[in-house]
């Protein structure tokens, strides 16, 4: 990457304008992950011990080192879910100067986000039936998921640092205060939640229709549940990041 | 996977309408990974040595590695583009009745798949401009339109299966007589092809649409070249899987 492109890599970082058209890209994507997740039913042997020894964990952990090493976590857009002890990238790291605050830049609450997906997302997404044996395709599915909702919550970093350079004196306040709550309604605008909720169930509709069959009203995954997850869990944990980080902001 | 959930899953692989309605959804994958592809640029680091010694070669390779041991490449319908001393998968893996015949089962032109995308599909694809230094995310991305694509490709075997079962009289004279272009004729139903391709581009202009501004005019991926891919490449290439396969139908 040459100095031309790194800064404007950077400088898309640090622009609420660009941030806003990745999230709204990404939630493409994590529609697709969805809808492609709906092709399998649970498997649950993927996950049937605790988490720690799942199939699943050792699935994310061992394709995590293959993406370690090919330098995805040297990108300040992306958490691994095991982070612990992953392998140095096999490419020189683009030398980025640092986009966020370096306090803020390690938070990660993925294990908050692979309980959830496990334990509420992945029974309300799956396609019925029984185990179909398709458990590589089926774990390959769920990391699909995982890194998209993942990254998509973790922006919430960059949205953070953005809001708080263009006005530092808005949020010093409650910084200091170490105030949670104040700091949440000062990044809560519902008008704005609405609308991505709304986008996101048109989005499911257009994404998941049977296109041979458009009168059909059959959805491969269902629009309210995108809605749904955006309300109560994608929205909310974003948000989650941006207090966190911004707590974190003055150290 | 219990035993009438096998018996279920065979049966599917070997039943024409089955193997139609999986393969009219797995356009819908491939189009998903298109789209994703298309977020980044060439991103020519990944490529430019050969291909034998490319961080994308090693990526998709240590990547099977992964999921052979997750049990990828017990089911028939997976085929790796690095086959060779793939790991043993981790779950015992479902005992199917075999559904393809020995001979055929094995046929693998995934080498050819790899390389065509390489060359003619990325550069078709990829976003416009620089290289963003995202190796990892658009390895990954790369991986999952060739999995997808190789898929679709061989599950020609299963059509010719079905085919041949249904009606051995009709092969079984251009089998022997080795006749590849008998066998090509036998296969070949412009009409459907034709349907394939209409089908393709509308899923194309469905999927990658703009959905805040449905009126731009803007897609993702150019409808017309996904048309142009089933036709000149994903057609002609599921139709030389199946003559292989018929070819050694008999042996």
């Amino acid at each position: 990457m040459g100095e031309m492109e790194q800064g404007a890599y950077v400088d898309s970082l640090l622009n609420l304008e660009s941030l806003r058209k990745s999230l709204v890209r990404q939630e493409d994507t994590i529609i697709f992950s969805l809808i492609e997740r709906s092709k399998y039913p649970i498997n649950s042997r993927l996950y049937h011990e605790s988490n720690a020894a799942s199939p699943l964990h050792f699935f994310i952990n061992e394709s995590e080192a293959v993406q370690a090493k090919a330098g995805r976590y040297v990108s300040p857009e992306e958490n691994a879910f095991f982070p612990d002890s992953l392998p140095h990238p096999m490419l020189p790291p683009p030398k980025h100067k640092p986009v966020l605050h370096p306090s803020g830049a390690s938070i990660n609450i993925n294990e908050k986000i692979f309980n959830h997906y496990l334990k509420t997302l992945i029974p309300l997404v799956a396609a019925k039936g029984a185990d179909d044996g398709n458990y590589a395709t089926t774990a390959a599915s769920d990391l699909a998921c995982l890194q998209a909702l993942s990254r998509r919550i973790h922006f919430g970093k960059f949205v953070a640092e953005v809001k708080f350079r263009d006005s530092p004196q808005d949020y010093t306040p409650a910084i200091l205060a170490k105030d949670r709550e104040g700091l949440m309604a000062l990044l809560t605008f519902e008008s704005v939640e609405e609308a991505i909720k709304k986008r996101v169930e048109k989005k499911a509709m257009v994404f998941g229709q049977d296109v041979e069959n458009q009168e059909s009203g059959n959805f491969k995954v269902k629009p309210s549940l995108v809605s749904q997850l955006y309300g109560e869990w994608v929205i909310p944990l974003t948000k989650f990041v941006q207090v966190e980080y911004l707590l974190r902001r003055l150290d």
